[in-house]
């Protein structure tokens, strides 16, 4: 079957409205679909209201036993239901789930070098039966980046990389588009110029603009996860804006 | 098929250690089984660390728009969550629900009279051919106390009433078995003598012991949510603890 996969990320997960208008274009998506979303900025705005401070190394969060659980409760919770009951409105039959859930993401806590990420997930296998199956039967997953390792602890996960293995494990038996969006209008040639937006994206160029520093912090592992799914087999591979979903010409794509 | 449906509530949501007990003769009941839990103590741990004020009116809780986000988060996140990631560790594929997910509990907030309870769902209808579909697929639900209305409002319900309309609903179709579990062994005859339990309950007794006063608060809509479930024709309602949930001989039988 033809799968869309759609992550989204960043401010529209807050915004009401916004959301609301990103909610009825995935909706329009033809076929099935899995959405994966992240929690955008209400962990952080709930961390601080608690006096948990955001410990950041190297640009990367550290997730301890604190932060697992604002990021269980905002993302698994918050934002993964009422995402459900706006999908549930608009006639679509969604599921929210975290990794845990019929075990659908299992994970390993990753392993203490010269940092320690604390509570954080890396990805060991993607449940593509119970995903092929929920969607048979027109059942939307709506998963939230928690997983968990089989042995009851829960460890966060970064949603790209989830929608992105999700998709490489899919594309083993289907045909799977996936969509990233975010604010942005796509991958721009000029991080300052919101108007550079690239029509496609090939490995050559992503290096040559790495070598150039015109790529950098959260853009850099997004777009690994997506040349990862494109190299994996995945049928198409799109960075584009929540705004723009669904359209003919949509945002950045990313090839070989 | 025989379902067990079980209603876990009060501290030992929070206690790790006394859920992880519960959660191991959860798992030993035979056949297929549905987990309803409440949030504990929670709920009002994270309202007061957020400074949000408990609203109360006779005993009853006021779900403004904070306390809402505050329940989904702790209930459908948090807790939910966590019982499902240990429920996989003990080999049971556990799915975590809200009413939105696959539309499992449609309610409707409850119309203002004297008192306005805020975003509080009153369900409407039990989706029983969804819960049946699991059951049938070897998957546990595992129910949090969030309902829905259709148009995408979230809605706090409680889980007494769940678990109980759950157990009306495929009591239809299914030998059903409901037993709610908190921390004391049973209905005490002598709320102040914990030694005092009632082997069994009969309509006539909880007649009698409210008239007498013997039976009061929370007590009295959770053994209203018990007699309903009996009456509705679901085969064994027991009220009980969380230590002896499965023993051949645990708490008080609700008898017509």
């Amino acid at each position: 079957m033809q799968i869309h996969i759609v992550k989204i990320g960043g401010a529209v997960i807050n915004e009401e409205k916004d959301l609301g208008a990103f909610l009825i274009r995935f909706a329009s998506l033809p076929g099935s679909k899995i959405l994966v979303h992240g929690g955008g900025r209400a962990a952080t705005e709930l961390s601080m209201s608690l006096g948990i401070e955001t410990k950041m190394v190297n640009g990367r969060r550290i997730t301890d036993q604190e932060t697992l659980g604002v990021a269980v409760m905002v993302y698994s919770g918050l934002v993964n239901k009422n995402i459900v009951a706006k999908l549930q409105s608009l006639g679509l039959n969604a599921l929210g789930v975290c990794g845990a859930d019929l075990d659908v993401l299992r994970s390993i806590k990753r392993p203490v070098t010269d940092i320690d990420y604390g509570f954080v997930g890396d990805i060991e296998e993607v449940n593509g039966a119970v995903l092929s199956d929920l969607l048979a039967q027109k059942r939307i997953p709506v998963v939230s980046p928690i997983t968990h390792d089989g042995e009851g602890q829960l460890l966060n996960t970064n949603a790209d990389t989830i929608a992105s293995r999700i998709a490489q494990t899919l594309s083993e038996d289907h045909e799977v588009h996936l969509h990233l969006c975010f604010e942005k209008a796509g991958v721009l040639q000029n991080a300052d110029d919101d108007k550079s937006v690239l029509d496609q994206l090939t490995q050559e160029d992503f290096v040559e603009m790495l070598k150039d520093k015109a790529i950098h912090s959260g853009m850099i592992p997004k777009l690994q996860n997506a040349f990862e799914a494109k190299v994996a087999g995945v049928s198409s591979v799109q960075v584009c804006s929540f705004q723009t979903l669904g359209a003919a010409q949509s945002g950045t794509s990313i090839e070989l």
